[in-house]
C-alpha cells in the first residue's frame, strides 16, 4: 500500500524565533513566519527523528501543506518578562536507529539555560533507550515581552 | 514521490456549534457531531488556508478518516456562564498566495465579540504578511453552560 | 486520488503504562516506550474507531513514522500522589458504523475509577449517536509519583 503514514520523514531542520503580536496567537503566528514555517499547516507530534533522517538547511515547504513538527513554544503578556524555548535533537551513532527530540520552555530563564536543560533531557532519553549518541543538535530563542510575546523553537520533518 | 503531505488540501468549510454533555469531553464530542465532523479523527493544525482552496458547503468525510482542522473550542462547568468560540479565515486577493486562519475563544463574551476579535486577528496577520485581503469569512458559537458545556468553531480542510 | 487522509486506518491496539523520568516530558517519553510507541511520532487525534477496524495485538510501527493515536495522559511532580489515565473504545454492533474512543485522566483516583468513568463516557457518546454497542474495550494505568511521574493509556490506529 502506498501510504505516507508508513513512510517516515527523511529530512529535518531546526529553527527558532521570537515575536510580538496583536494577541498571543498572533505572536505565535509571527514567530512561525520568522522560523520559516508560518505559511504551512503545522501538525504537532511527539517527537522522534526517524532513522537516516538528513539535515537539510533549506527545506522547501509547499504553502498550506501539512507539516509534521516538534516544537517548544511559550507566550506571555507580562511586560518585561523573559521567556525562552529550546529543542534538542539527539542523533544516534547507529544510523539504523531513531533519534530523539526534546522540547523545553519556561518563564524567567535565558535561552542558554533552556538549551542546557533540553540537551540533558535528550541525553537522558537516549540513555534510557540504550542508544549511543553520535551528536546532539539544539536551538533556542529568548524574548523580553513587550505586550504579547512568544519564544519558539522547533524541529521540522519533511520528505525529500 | 506520491505523498499526501506534499499535497495541500484543496477544499474547506466552516462550521460552529455548541453542546452539553455527560462530561466536558462528551460535550466537545457532541459539538463535533453538531458541526458535522464528530465521526472523524480530527488532527488539529495551525492554521493556513492553502492557495486556491475552494469553499465547499458539503464536504463528505469518510467515517474515521484523519481530518485536518483548525478550531477554537472552550468548555466550562460553571452553570450560567457564557462561553464563545470563533474562527476567521482571511483569503488573499492573489489566489497563488495562502490564506490565514485564526481562532479565538473566551469566557463571558458573546459570539459577536468573539467573532469581532478573531476577524481583527486575521486582518492583522495578513498585514504582517503584506498580503492584500480578498475577503474574510468567519463563524462563531455561543453557549450558556448548564452542567458541562462546549462552544466550538472550526475550519475543516479536505481534498476533492 | 491516492490519498492516505482519505483512507481511514484499519487496525488498532490498546496500551497503557506508567513511568518516572528526569523531567515530566521524559516521564511521558518513557511511558510511550513502555506502551510500545516511544520510537514513533505520535499525532494526537480525537477520537473515532473507523468502521471495520480490526484489533491487532502486535502492530509493527516503523521507527519515526507518524502514528495517529488517541490518548489519556497525566503527569505530576507531587511525591506520593496517585495519578491515573484510561481510554475506552466502544465498538458498534453494526460494523459499517464507526466506534468511539474516549479518554480520561485525573489526580488522586485509581485506575479502576478512571476506567469506570471512561467507559461511561464511551457509552454515553454511543447513545448520543444512536449506535448500538457491540462491545467496549478499555485499558488504564495508575502511578504513585516519586519525582516526575506519568500515567498513560492509548488507542493506536494503523494500516495493515
Amino acid at each position: 500500500m502506498n501510504n505516507i503514514f508508513l513512510t517516515a520523514p527523511n529530512i529535518y531542520k531546526l529553527s527558532s524565533s521570537s515575536a510580538e503580536g496583536l494577541t498571543l496567537l498572533n505572536a505565535f503566528d509571527v514567530a512561525l513566519l520568522e522560523s520559516g514555517i508560518g505559511n504551512t499547516n503545522l501538525v504537532k507530534m511527539s517527537s522522534i527523528l526517524p532513522p537516516n533522517c538528513e539535515y537539510q538547511d533549506n527545506i522547501k515547504l509547499p504553502l498550506g501543506s501539512l507539516v509534521p513538527v516538534a516544537y517548544a513554544s511559550i507566550v506571555s503578556k507580562k511586560e518585561g518578562q523573559k521567556i525562552s524555548a529550546a529543542v534538542a535533537c539527539a542523533i544516534p551513532k547507529d544510523k539504523t536507529k531513531n533519534g530523539l527530540i526534546m522540547e523545553y520552555e519556561d518563564y524567567d530563564i535565558s535561552k542558554i539555560e533552556a538549551e542546557r536543560v533540553v540537551i540533558e533531557m535528550a541525553k537522558w532519553g537516549m540513555e534510557k533507550r540504550d542508544y549511543e549518541i553520535g551528536k546532539i543538535v539544539s536551538i533556542s530563542a529568548e524574548h523580553i515581552v513587550e505586550r504579547n510575546g512568544c519564544a519558539f523553537a522547533c524541529v521540522v520533518l519533511w520528505w525529500k
